[in-house]
């Protein structure tokens, strides 16, 4: 991202500048949880995508803006529905503050993308947003209904985070395009991008809740086992597994409460079964049509910086 | 709204088909929350004041639905947040499929909303209601920082219901005059009039809380006291009241739980002190400033009835 390096700095203080309300402990909440950082790599692909493209404008900010609020908007909502403890390393702001100020930051944070949407005045940009954001809230329902549901097959839960993470990722590689008034083959060149790198993410995501550490992550490791939330490295687990190693898993799932002696267990499993292999396999090659879907786009340092990023979404240790 | 009988059914129709999503669940969710009714004043404002000023196409059924479904997300995260139990006569969704699906349909309406805005792509009115929704969110984050403080001053309550509640009733009606392409005058005078509306109707509200039934209200009575929420009844008391007495406010709010019997005490309290009286009075001056700020807009049937519908907002019993 050092080339976009200077954009990166402008676009944080766009950012912090977005939340000002006149209403100080929105201001610090805001800061609080803006300021924790997160990768930022949602804004960066809305920047390189419009720079690849030849936009050179300060509209690219504002969008990268704009998607950064409605993720960080979900977020916020994800810590009060799983009552999360920590969140880019810090305390989280439901477990500060209280529910009630998680679930109205957010809701204040995407009031406040769709007013700078509203100032820009780009009724295409606001479709492509709008969609987006309405694919999320349907797959994270969409997982919410299937909690616990060991029976969750592998469509299924691409449909899920196709919705829930990808959608936004794709959105935000389509601005890009759009802001650089592109025509429709960039335009769904760089669409495609986003979404394949987007279910990269995803499934890295789902393998790194078993893998990585608290510490490395910045948040809990494990939530989603916890939560009974079934992600990739367990859909094929159970899918190898025999009945008798089925029925632990199930055993497991009737707890109310899993403890960390079942998170291992299950992380042993799906480590003999072969199931992180299988998702970063997948993400790998989800990575690779995103770079694949870049062909035709001419040779830049913006392009090269694109599919470094791409390869770093799989590598990531949080 | 007899005048607009019409418009009012297809207006419903709009709004349950708004909400098509392709997952079975949201639709049902959705249908439960929007088919349990409510009192639909915001698509009514939308659609008298276009009407009022010779807008006659369909684009108002459009912003009914998108000012009703923000309504409706609000309610459905503010049920979340007290942990309502009932809502327009019925389970609210949150008792009914838990509080996850119900800030997430919440966030599917708004996305929703706002992907009709960007369908009909005038970012006037974008601005207008993502303006409101913001200002929404900030009354709703002050209002919950002062909860349980007694000290709140009147003025601190005025800006909170001006922001959570007057706001979008602002918006609705000032859509209507830029449906109607109508001049800066007609457009203050309708943004006005829908904002002292919006007044007297919380004003209403928070005097309803106590005095009616939970029949008759559709939810809970005596929410506000039980979740330590400081209205104009109560403040206007506590400014009446003697050392003694405020104490006894005071002994209560630091109860961890306020039940009926204190209920009750408060009650009683407020009614002695002119409570009701004084907060009626103000909500009755709010909807003559809201009449007197529609001079010079021509007679009409449509004008008639944007009249009698802020008359029956104080006079309403639900």
């Amino acid at each position: 991202m050092e080339i976009i390096s200077k954009e990166m700095e402008k676009f944080e203080r766009t950012l912090i500048e977005s939340t000002e309300s006149g209403v100080p402990f929105i201001e610090n909440a805001a800061r609080y949880v803006l300021e924790a950082g997160g990768k930022r790599i949602r804004p960066a692909l809305v920047i390189l995508s419009s720079r690849l493209l030849g936009y050179r404008g300060k509209r690219s900010l504002w969008y990268a803006t704009v998607i950064e609020l409605i993720h960080t908007a979900t977020l916020l909502h994800d810590d009060v529905l799983d009552n999360a403890k920590v969140r880019r390393g810090r305390p989280s702001v439901n477990s500060l503050f209280g529910n009630e100020p998680s679930v109205l930051l957010g809701d204040f944070f995407y009031s406040k993308a769709v007013e700078i949407m509203g100032r820009d005045g780009d009724s295409e940009l606001i479709r492509i947003v709008s969609r987006a954001t309405t694919e999320i809230a349907k797959g994270e329902i969409l997982e919410i209904i299937r909690t616990g549901d060991l029976g969750l097959k592998e469509e299924e839960y691409f449909e899920i985070i196709g919705k829930k993470t990808a959608a936004l990722f794709s959105a935000a590689c389509e601005i890009g395009a759009v802001l650089a008034k592109k025509g429709k083959k960039e335009r769904s060149k760089l669409k495609e991008f986003g979404e394949k790198i987007g279910f990269a993410f995803q499934l890295t995501d789902d393998a790194l809740d078993y893998l990585s550490t608290d510490l490395k992550l910045g948040k809990k490791v494990g939530t989603d086992l916890k939560e009974k939330k079934v992600t990739l490295p367990l859909i094929h687990t159970l899918k190898k597994a025999s009945k008798k190693e089925r029925e632990i898993i199930g055993e497991i799932f009737k707890k109310d409460r899993i403890g960390s002696r079942d998170f291992l267990k299950v992380k042993d499993l799906i480590e003999r079964k072969g199931g992180f292999e299988y998702t970063y396999k997948v993400a790998k090659r989800f990575v690779e049509e995103g770079v694949k879907s870049m062909e035709g786009i001419p040779k830049s340092p913006y392009r090269e910086s694109l599919l470094r990023l791409a390869l770093s979404i799989i590598e990531r240790k949080n």
